[in-house]
């Protein structure tokens, strides 16, 4: 990786398409398609967007080639501080061999025992491989400490990299609060949260039979906004439940999985400020069955495209992979998907300032190695992300 | 991509799991998988594989950094001699919109009015994208000319490219033959196959509904056999046919597709020498249902991955990708995709000298940013290739 920071104004030009996310822009349909375009970059902002020909004169300027720019990836799901991995979990799953997997709890074991620096250089690979791949943003938990001291480090640690920041001490009820789900709750709504709210922005609850029912995800959700996190919900990702219209009953920023949903759970979010997040590497990584996005989008709702990135559920950290997903068997379009990976990620985190390429906004761009978006969708599993730009870094 | 020879022998040393594909090594199974491995390597050659505890000393040692070693993939299905692209008629397809589709037509148009440079440096791109995913040997075919001279054109420029070139006069009748297909089969046996053959190690037909039908398809196979050129045939893919049992019937090295078999299909194939080739990148872009590799596999048939990268129906480079379909979707386990995108590759090339790491073979090796190849299926569309050798050069 390579950082390359520029004096003055530099202008990307020769786009063949560029996706800005600005509907009044381009084609006016809602990734505001450009052709033959050019983005002017100055500092760590987007200055200017428009055809090639009415560029502004910049101080610098970088040939795309006749490829295709888009705004770089919000990754608005992901659970990256974490230590171990479980392949072999993952390859008897596959290949149809009994094996006594111990679920989210392996993973909580190992990372208990890891260092700080282990859990950090963790953190740092997994962002560092999202960025070549053209995640700009990427949202991550904690979730596998479970204990006052561990959730808090877990967090400390994430927010030495990423800004957004999930307080997920409600992951599950670990084996040691097995007996007394209650005192976990209380811990979690309290010693815990006061540990755990300096660091994070975001607090999370896993809403599903075996983890947290309705009344306990209300008041973990609760504290936390009390403590100034903001809600967001792992919310009918297994089975129907009351995350979803908790999940917008307390406008949480939004329902993350989405897989069993009723008519009142989409009539909700289509209503609602709360985010629908799809997350296909799960139902990928663990042979279940899709998300319906077409009935969120159809019914007004607006969707984000997630990783979910984490060693038990979905190991991918690949963005582009979940749009390919979502277009094959979500019933999403391409530009549908790349909207909801981009513009859809930076409404589940409440962000003006990212997934959208216009005046203003921050300068996180990702080039392709195709003319078109429609090429993520078009030529699944190659990897087309050639060059990456955060706040206005050349980063990859 | 840089390019590095060593004189002498060259150990890769510190590799935490290496995928041999001898059963004779390791753990005994069919990828005869190692633990904390070493390879040497003299040349072009693989002169030695073991623990690492007991290599030889050699000239020179690569630090694997603890991470998996597999053999080069083995892409023994693709269609790369084309140009332009079809975005439009994908994007169409995908968002449920009306689009009159050339399909194959189109890329036939686009690839005769293209110049010479313009078709090999097509080839030489998606050579060089496949490359960086690991694929160190790939097939190709001609099918988009159907003109003596336009085909002829096709195999020429990828023999310039790779050894492994198919002549695939007979991919559709072409809409100047409508009327009269037999003229066209004449054409294909006859002048285009005097034409074709000096350039291609290999015959293929379209053995389909609305392509070529049995007799046909034995015509063209038999009159590219009496040239020299070994059979391989596109079999079973839209829908059942005589495909298959033609293939095992003539001892073609393979039968690809195989998506609708019968039990007669399925016997066939286990009890002769060809191989099932399954390409789960067409079944994923055209959003058909899977070929049952578990089937096949539990019938005793040899099976083969690969992308069919094409520009209508599969335009995906990647046998990571096709690993991880073929595991989530085709019943295959981690270990069976892996063999079948190396081993199973070089099986339906007939060759013996790659796809497997054993003294003799040609030292063609992935390493991967991950302990284990199983991550291929537990990271889906991760780019985990990080470094590649090809005949004992590092290209990537
Ligand atoms: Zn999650
Ligand atoms: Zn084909």
């Amino acid at each position: 990786m390579t950082t390359t920071t520029t004096p003055g104004t530099t202008a990307l030009t020769n786009i063949a398409s560029l996706v800005t996310n600005d509907p009044s822009l381009g084609d006016g349909t809602p990734i505001g398609l450009i052709q033959d375009a050019a983005v002017v970059i100055d500092g760590d902002r987007v200055v200017w967007v428009g055809e090639s020909s009415k560029a502004p004169a910049t101080d610098n300027a970088v040939d795309a080639g006749g490829r295709a720019v888009i705004p770089g990836f919000v990754d608005s799901h992901s659970h990256l501080v974490f230590a171990g991995d479980r392949t072999q979990e993952f390859n008897a799953r596959m290949s149809g061999r009994a094996y006594s997997a111990g679920g989210i709890r392996t993973t909580v074991a190992a990372t208990r025992a890891a260092t700080d620096a282990e859990l950090s250089a963790n953190v740092a690979r997994y962002l560092a491989e999202a960025l070549r791949q053209g995640t700009t943003t990427q949202e991550t938990k904690s979730g596998y400490g479970l204990t006052v001291d561990d959730e808090a480090r877990a967090l400390r640690i994430a927010r030495e990299h990423t800004d957004e920041v999930t307080y997920l001490g409600a992951h599950i009820v670990p084996p040691d609060h097995a007996d007394d789900p209650a005192a976990y709750v209380a811990l979690v709504t309290g010693e815990m949260l006061d540990a755990c709210a300096p660091y994070a922005r975001w607090v999370d609850v896993f809403c599903e039979k075996g983890a947290f029912d309705g009344d306990q995800a209300r008041a973990i959700l609760t504290a936390g906004a009390a403590k100034g996190l903001h809600p967001r919900v792992h919310a009918n990702q297994l089975s129907y439940g009351p995350g979803v219209q908790l999940a917008v009953e307390l406008d949480a920023a939004s329902a993350d999985h989405c897989t069993h949903l009723t008519d009142a759970d989409v009539d909700a979010l289509a209503h609602g400020a709360t985010v629908a997040t799809l997350l296909p590497g799960a139902e990928f990584s663990t042979r279940a069955a899709w998300p319906d996005a077409r009935r969120l989008l159809d019914a007004g709702a607006t969707v984000a495209l997630s990783t979910d990135c984490n060693p038990g559920s979905s190991f991918t950290s690949s963005m582009p992979f979940c749009i390919a997903l979502a277009v094959r068997d979500m019933g999403m379009t391409p530009d549908e998907a790349v909207w909801s990976a981009t513009a859809g990620g930076a409404a589940a985190l409440r962000r003006q300032d990212i997934g959208r390429l216009t005046p203003g906004a921050r300068a996180d761009l990702a080039l392709l190695d195709a003319p078109s978006h429609v090429h993520l969708a078009y030529r699944p599993g190659v990897p087309l992300v050639t060059a990456v730009w955060r706040a206005g870094e050349r980063v990859h």
